[in-house]
């Protein structure tokens, strides 16, 4: 009943939530959560550098649909944003549904 | 002084609150948190299936309590309501204040 | 592209951030996310127990900081505050970013 698959998580500006939605769509990803986050850049250590409101998406995938989908942020978003992504594996129940071919 | 647990991570509409609530510390759970996120539903791909505040818990425990309460769970839950649950082996500082059997 | 990484998470109560974010930065942490939560502690299982709002603080550093961090955290904190410190073991698309030595 349990299956390895890997949840990827990815903090980006607000301002960039509808278009990784799309992008996540686009990998097959169906069903995600999104926490209201602040953060800290790495551009420094003053107060200033605070950013405000970020979004946090989660998301379950399966293992091979990880790391294209983290692979496309970068290509997508690095150059001109703040955005970190991460895949840490994950042991689901119900597995299949959070996978490409699920239902 | 690091023990290796597992992290139960639970994605819950905010009306099984307290009911979460009572089935983790069912299972010796004695301290969690908990965060207000959105989600969007493995259902479909349109804007409308955006399913308004969930609650994300976050709970330490050990290893062989974890299976129990997931299995609870997706028992107690996955017919009728939109419930996402997965494992992280983590560790944890000072751990046996998370498990059970721990002060 | 990728890089095997380590993610920090702390949970603690709301009055310590200033205090964490400038251990956090000691240690060589340069970018972090912080989210709202609330909690219930492991003192007791009634609903009086409610802490109110905390902060889950979510750092990704390498492998070697992992350690130091929690266990300055925990010399830190631990005798009078309720905090919770955990690792996970993730994967980073431009990990170097989030190194003590990355830029």
């Amino acid at each position: 009943m349990k299956v390895p698959l890997t949840l990827v998580t990815i903090v980006i500006e607000g301002l960039l939530k509808d278009q990784l939605i799309q992008l996540l769509r686009r990998h097959g990803a169906t069903g995600f959560t999104i926490t209201r986050t602040e953060g800290a850049g790495s551009r420094g250590v003053r107060a200033s550098d605070w950013e405000g409101p970020n979004l946090r998406f989660e998301c379950i995938v399966s293992r091979e649909s990880a790391d294209p989908i983290l692979e496309d942020v970068a290509r997508t978003f690095f150059e001109n944003y703040s955005v970190i992504g991460w895949l840490t594996e994950v042991s689901v129940v119900r597995g299949t549904k959070f996978t490409s071919g699920g239902g």
